[in-house]
């Protein structure tokens, strides 16, 4: 096995279908994958079909809490969860760099599978290109994934009605945060890390509940909170009210974000769910979020109101109002 | 609208937004995509699922006969037509380099939505990230896909038997010597343009023909017919013994090739399909290929045998045999 990616690795040739046996399907073996076709072909399902994609060029590679791998696969079936889709299966697409060393390689591919495994979800085909050194940088990640909504329901933004409660699933900013400190090398007190993981068995509770009172999902990655729920506000029409102290934050967060002078509303969050509910079943609905793991911090932060139509409003903690826009020239770039 | 791609629109926040409306939904819009959720959720299906990916990192991204779009949107129809499947959606996933010029990715997105529409295969969900200049090179992009699979049927390598037909849809080695000789600026004489094209068409065709005739069917793309011939037979324990003579091409394709010192049978195909079949229905197989444009030059170029098992032999011009490798060594980067 040779130590660092070579430009003959994305060849299609003898020295691609190596990396394959000796990497890939090491780690990722399955019947469909093992087959290696041009695709793969799966069972019949029963259901609409859920489909997403994502690309994933973080910065750096590997971070406290997990790695760009982990994150592929999270963010996807993530994805796909927001939908109440049951995520059947993924696809891997790498972009690599020549000169990219195999054992980083490796150890990705071993969050990958170990990911895929967790969430009982297997990668299922997959591509590898290798581009000449300088024309990108280490390895990129491509995941797309195929979910099953099995239950006649209709999740979206556009569902959110007035009076509904607004739920979050934990704490906030815990991958914007660690990915920013960890790529300026900053040091900070506590233990920051990533919350990537997936949601989709916290959905899996949450619609075994109350199916038809969840009203939108959404997973507040890129953008953060305050984005999210702008868009829902723009695509609604309707208020969203949230309070600052009822939002969960770590301490080392709330101080590593005070340093930085970076708004937490606006970082990311790769293992939260935003949930909006008709209001007589957020109580259940809580209480079943707060039963798993992935949920124990669960708290309602909101309401849905008429009060001022598109628009994101927070009571501070100081008991002040402010209006909170979708994050605008703010780059936070390469945060997943 | 910005004349240079910039970190910000790929934050996730307004300038994202702002690029999503005025120019992907501007040209891709349809019911599905048009409703922005972390997934899309379609129609159930009755079927076998297929599912592929394929990243595209081709230099240069706009060459004789098409560009990156494009190939990305045909290149996994194809992956997916392989398997016998109906294609019904794809995944679009870009990655951008800071400094990229909007009007360029304009005419990649207007390819991409043509040659959707001529497909009929729409994009229903995507993703964009920009990395820092210098971070990328320009534009790559990850298109995955699903197909349907209506008939029982097992098209793959593993299929193909002693006595079935090899055909090929068309000429060979079109696409690769146009990315060679474009990036190496080199005049030559003739039309040299990339056979970028869906090929599903053509295999409902074939499958309406004789559905259960066919054996194995594959694109050779990435390292060529020598390649994927080498791979089926590595996969079947056969001989696939091809006729040089018969394998059509260009003229100017050939002097090219003798011209940078290249064998054709490495050189990637991205609208060429080799079809291994029953031999009672080969020469209904090829009629029904030869009735549709993009079949229109398919011929039978050779059979499968138990002569050399696990190996490809060509009978040479000059009525010689030689033993085809897979591509090994040769690097031919970022052909696709």
């Amino acid at each position: 096995m040779d130590k660092y990616i070579l430009l003959d690795h994305g060849s299609g040739g003898l020295v691609s279908q190596n990396l394959i046996g000796s990497l890939f399907l090491k780690y990722l073996k399955n019947p469909v994958l093992n087959q290696l076709e041009d695709a793969a072909v799966l069972p019949p399902e029963h259901g609409q079909l859920a489909f997403s994609t994502d690309s994933y060029v973080v910065d750096p590679i590997f971070f406290p809490g997990g790695n760009i791998g982990e994150l592929a696969v999270n963010g996807t079936i993530n994805d796909l969860a927001m939908r109440g889709a049951r995520p059947i299966c993924l696809s891997l697409g790498l972009i690599l760099e020549e000169g990219f060393a195999v054992e980083e390689l490796e150890e990705i591919i071993k969050s990958i599978a170990n990911a895929c495994d967790y969430a009982g979800v297997p990668v299922v085909t997959g591509d590898t290109k290798v581009v000449p050194k300088g024309k990108a940088d280490k390895v990129f990640i491509n995941t797309s994934g195929i979910g099953i909504v099995e239950v006649d329901i209709n999740v979206t933004a556009r569902q959110a009605r007035s009076g509904d409660i607004i739920l979050l699933s934990g704490t906030l900013a815990d991958h914007g945060i660690t990915i920013l400190t960890s790529r300026a090398s900053l040091q900070v007190d506590g233990n920051l890390k990533s919350d990537t993981r997936p949601l989709h068995f916290l959905v899996k509770k949450i619609m075994a509940e109350a199916p038809g009172a969840v009203h939108t999902m959404r997973d507040p990655t890129r953008g953060g909170l305050g984005t999210t729920l702008s868009e829902i506000a723009k695509s609604t029409n309707l208020c969203m009210e949230i309070d600052e102290q009822a939002i969960p934050m770590h301490g080392e967060v709330r101080a590593a974000c005070e340093l930085m002078g970076l708004d937490p509303l606006y970082l990311a969050n790769e293992g939260k769910c935003l949930v909006i509910t008709a209001p007589e079943e957020a109580e259940a609905i809580l209480a079943a979020m707060c039963s798993v793991s992935e949920g124990v911090d669960s708290c309602i932060i909101g309401k849905v109101t008429k009060k001022y139509p598109g628009r994101v409003v927070l009571t501070t903690t100081s008991g002040g109002h402010r209006l909170v826009e979708p994050l605008s020239g703010e780059p936070l770039p390469r945060i997943c």
